[in-house]
């Protein structure tokens, strides 16, 4: 009986990471989420993760995340309840969850722009609430997880809801990416080096790691970059010229978001080539059109669509692409503050992706 | 006798219009050019015109354009000598004189990037004496000239030396027009109303031109735009907000190469869209990433290829591109110092492009 | 009383076009449809149009569709009653039906191949009851109806649920037409004369139309063609090859759907050229890979996705596309055994879409 | 002077294997070829190889081919003489020639198709002399030649003039490949295998090797393929669907040249999936509409235009293309009408590419 009890009083709350303005977390019991609609899922967590963003958010740069918002946008789970409308999901079902929630019916979503889907978006752990708990509400359930074989390393996977997917499309694709290209990624933190990861997969020649921190510079180099850049001599153009023989590279792709690294992009992109902005940021920069207007230049800006993921879930299943080696640390749910920290940390840590447990 | 002489006199000289530094032209007497290399040719100018850069350079901001030179990059004419090397022409043809040089053979060249050949790019009336004289010698005459019919009017087809390759490769090419857009173009001067002809080859639903000149922006009506904006009272932006439901456009072109134009592309630009500049700037914009970052948005720049004047031509003769209309003022030759006065006052003088006939 | 009583007659049952075995068609009283599923939509149709696909139905040549079939899949109309999970519309809503059925969330759907749609594709009239009828329930109705303004002419909108879709996809796009291309049509029948229409959005240089019936031919030359070619001669391959000065076309686009046709497009593309196959085949045709192998040719088939229906409805609005004009005859649903006599004699009847009302 | 007088004797013959009709072959003494236009050069080969191509002309299957033509198009060798006109190579430069002899200014070279060049294309040992010999005349050697660095692996580089780009341009760019697919691929004789080192730089998911030998299939696990079925058994296509869980592949690429082939491609295709054509057909295929004509596929023939040999030029000299492992045996030209028999006798001597070394 008390057992029930206990049991009863387990299944309405639960563990929450919780935002309460900036610099303000705190891991808190919530009331255990419920269906909504009835295309809702409620997923039981059992691997997330955190993101960069995640860390935007906590400084407070992301206006749309309150007081009281329950972090994380990354998350394997399992599937605990389903709302009347979910026609491929059923209780138990192991799933990845998308951090991009799509309705599947509206014109971006017809065009494969589920970013900017007009009843979604990315929502987790931004204007609703997210993974980094013990339950999460997942709404269009069926757009928005992925079902996994029982057998998949959680790890590996967890990668997918967003930090693989956003460097496959904002950066090797948007780059467009092809065999024989010369690239140079600026930024080896967890979005650069994944990108480096997604880059390889259409085989260029060269691939140019550029950071300010060598310890990165080393993880990408054991992670296939050809060459490696420390950009703090503030020299980084130069070296890059030089290791090109003066052409410059087909490919530039920003992982940072300031205005120094994306300058360093105009300045080595070669005539005909792309430079695919990933970073996030938060001041404009200067395009210096007074040079590229003649370069034949391609610029393009992306939020993760989320499209590229059956296929690097398939990538990862076929053993083509090592998901996994971006995991730098592992905590549980209940050491997340530190695990925060640790993240905030990052380079003095060598902390790349950190996983969260439940 | 003296016929003789003066007929020797005519032969080795010619008229031509030669730039002596910032606002100092002349009409000289100069040389006729000779072959220098077996590729050359040297073609008798029927018709020239004048380009909106070519006033750049008058103004002295193009610095590879030095003291004594001809200037001019458009032109139609007849072949008068060929190199022992030339293939495909031969003296009597007439000819289209593109603005671009390439080899042919070169890393970019073998891309299709031929303005940026390693050998060429644009040459004429910038590194070497251009087309705004009575003959011109022309490099690489196998890939610098297409033949022309005989009875072909060189008033049209003199628009495809610079003005509509220019309009439909930087501008609806890079822009990726297709059915249904919405196309806002800002600028409507030539290069703006090319890009307004050549865009109306893929059928935009909705052409919004944006212009400071409200006769200009008559003439765009009357070149097929749906919607004119007069954008000197400074709400542009939210006139195309307007009158596109609060959506944007599809795809924005540049055409006038300044911070305020650039300016209203990144502002009515949707998710999505893409942003192709055609003019040719002189300094820094900002580029507003803290926004755009998210936006899924593609810009591009680029120096016209000229790989589009075969199509445009033939769209020419089969009646489907009615480039002539561009033309608003005709002058002879002997008369080319008052036509640049007239281009220079473009906007009072009602002058589009500006044909000179030899 | 007795009205009450005819009211809730008129209410639970409709007027349909039923098919009972090849060459069975009757015009019956059947059950008025009613909601199965939560997303299930039913729509009062106002006007629907007859297919060449439901020639090939009557005849038996599709063993999808069965004895007690109500056909049809083209139609506009007003929303009846919608589930409780339609999101996007409401009763009174005009619509436009989509021929195909989707789920949008399946791999096929999320790739923008709705055709084939693990839970839909072309169903209506097919493997579910149809539009010629009084009232039809359409599944996954937010993404199978468009919403229609409600003074918009219901027979050019008409052509979008199937007609014009299929030739923008199946033809023009698939056959990249570009402007300055040259394209030939093989097949003047509503579906060709359609391709003609979506293939004139992208500027071609020449359109040359290629039929039996000189006044279809006389049709396609006022929707257009700039040329034609009466093929009942057998030479049409060696006219085209005339009109194109030995080089033949760029795009060849079969619209018949056999040998005889199929085998024109092979010898007239030339090399780099694509082949767009829109008829639907019955056998095997040869393909002379003997002689193509070498000719850098694509050659396509497709069943329409139906993801270009927004933009050809913008197109419509915009005044772009004049689809009306392919709407030769107009019937009464009372009158639907008539029309399809009409339609199957259509060369002599001088037919090319019968749109019925109800 | 003896000594001079044999130098001069070896200056103006060398040996050449010469086609004499079908199944005749001689190594003979044939006069040294000279320059005959300015843009030409004579090249001193160090390595060639024998082509499946050869094996046709061999059996009389090339008509162009004719009595007295010595054959190869395949070769790598040092300039010897050049001619007025070229630019880019000097006597003693290390060269790769290219099978394909393009003008650089035609209508189809402009567009990237040198394939099918109007004064070039597969001329070598075809409609000219070709490499099999001390000596080849290379017409237009700025576009046919490739600058090689002296310390370059001859046998690696020499799979550069033909096997590769047309295993890379025929097979996996026309297939389309991308990361995450599943490709099958038909042959696994010297050109399947070199599809399948190209359609790695992709990263296909799975990559099905299709072949009657036991042997070859073995090579092409060992080369990465990660699924093999031999078809001798005639149920190639029950296996490949089985191992695709039913759905087909993404990618199917004809690496023979035979209907049975070709039969085995359309019956694995999945909807939307591309079948590329890379074998050398002699007669017609039957071509299956009567399902295909609904499957969205593309299907494409191509003969190599060899765009991608500077690509794969730079990814060999990178390390990520291991090209030399295609080369099963070595031969002295002395010996090239044993090689030839070695190589018609490919399977029991498994036997993939011959080089003949000089």
């Amino acid at each position: 009986m008390t057992r029930t009890a206990v049991s009863g009083h387990k299944m309405t709350t639960m563990k929450a990471l919780v935002f309460h303005g900036p610099n303000q977390l705190a891991l808190e019991n919530r009331p255990k989420p419920k269906l909504v609609e009835a295309t809702d899922a409620v997923i039981r967590i059992t691997t997330t993760s955190i993101c960069g963003t995640d860390l935007h958010i906590l400084k407070g740069d992301v206006p749309t995340v309150t007081d009281g918002r329950i972090l994380g946008h990354e998350g394997v789970g399992i599937v605990e309840t389903i709302g009347t409308h979910v026609m491929d999901f059923h209780k138990g079902d192991k799933v990845l969850i998308s951090l991009i929630t799509s309705c599947g019916r509206c014109s971006f979503c017809k065009k494969g722009m589920q970013s900017h889907c007009l009843h979604g978006g990315w929502l987790l752990g931004n204007s609703i609430d997210g993974t980094q708990a013990e339950y999460v509400r997942i709404p269009f359930a069926d757009t928005g997880l992925y079902r996994l074989p029982a057998d998949i390393d959680d790890e590996a996977v967890v990668m997918l809801s967003c930090n693989l997917p956003t460097a496959m499309e904002c950066g090797t694709l948007c780059g467009q990416v092809k065999p024989g290209d010369s690239v140079a990624i600026v930024g080896a933190g967890p979005v650069g080096l994944a990108v480096l990861l997604t880059t390889r997969l259409y085989s260029p020649a060269e691939i140019i790691m550029i950071d300010l921190d060598d310890n990165r510079l080393e993880v990408a180099r054991s992670f296939g970059a050809t060459k490696v850049v420390n950009s703090s001599d503030g020299k980084a153009v130069e070296q890059v010229m030089a290791l090109t023989q003066g052409n410059g590279v087909d490919v530039a792709i920003e992982a940072v978001g300031i205005s120094a690294t994306f300058d360093i992009c105009q300045a080595i992109i070669s005539p005909g080539g792309r430079i695919a902005n990933v970073g996030v940021h938060g001041k404009p920069v200067a395009l210096h059109l007074e040079r590229l207007w003649a370069a034949n230049i391609t610029l393009t800006t992306r939020l993760v669509d989320a499209g590229s993921t059956p296929m690097l879930l398939k990538m990862i299943q076929a053993g083509h692409l090592d998901a996994k080696k971006l995991v730098s640390h592992r905590f549980n749910l209940s050491e997340i503050i530190k695990a925060y920290a640790v993240f905030e940390n990052a380079a003095a840590e060598q902390a790349i992706k950190i996983v969260i447990k439940n």
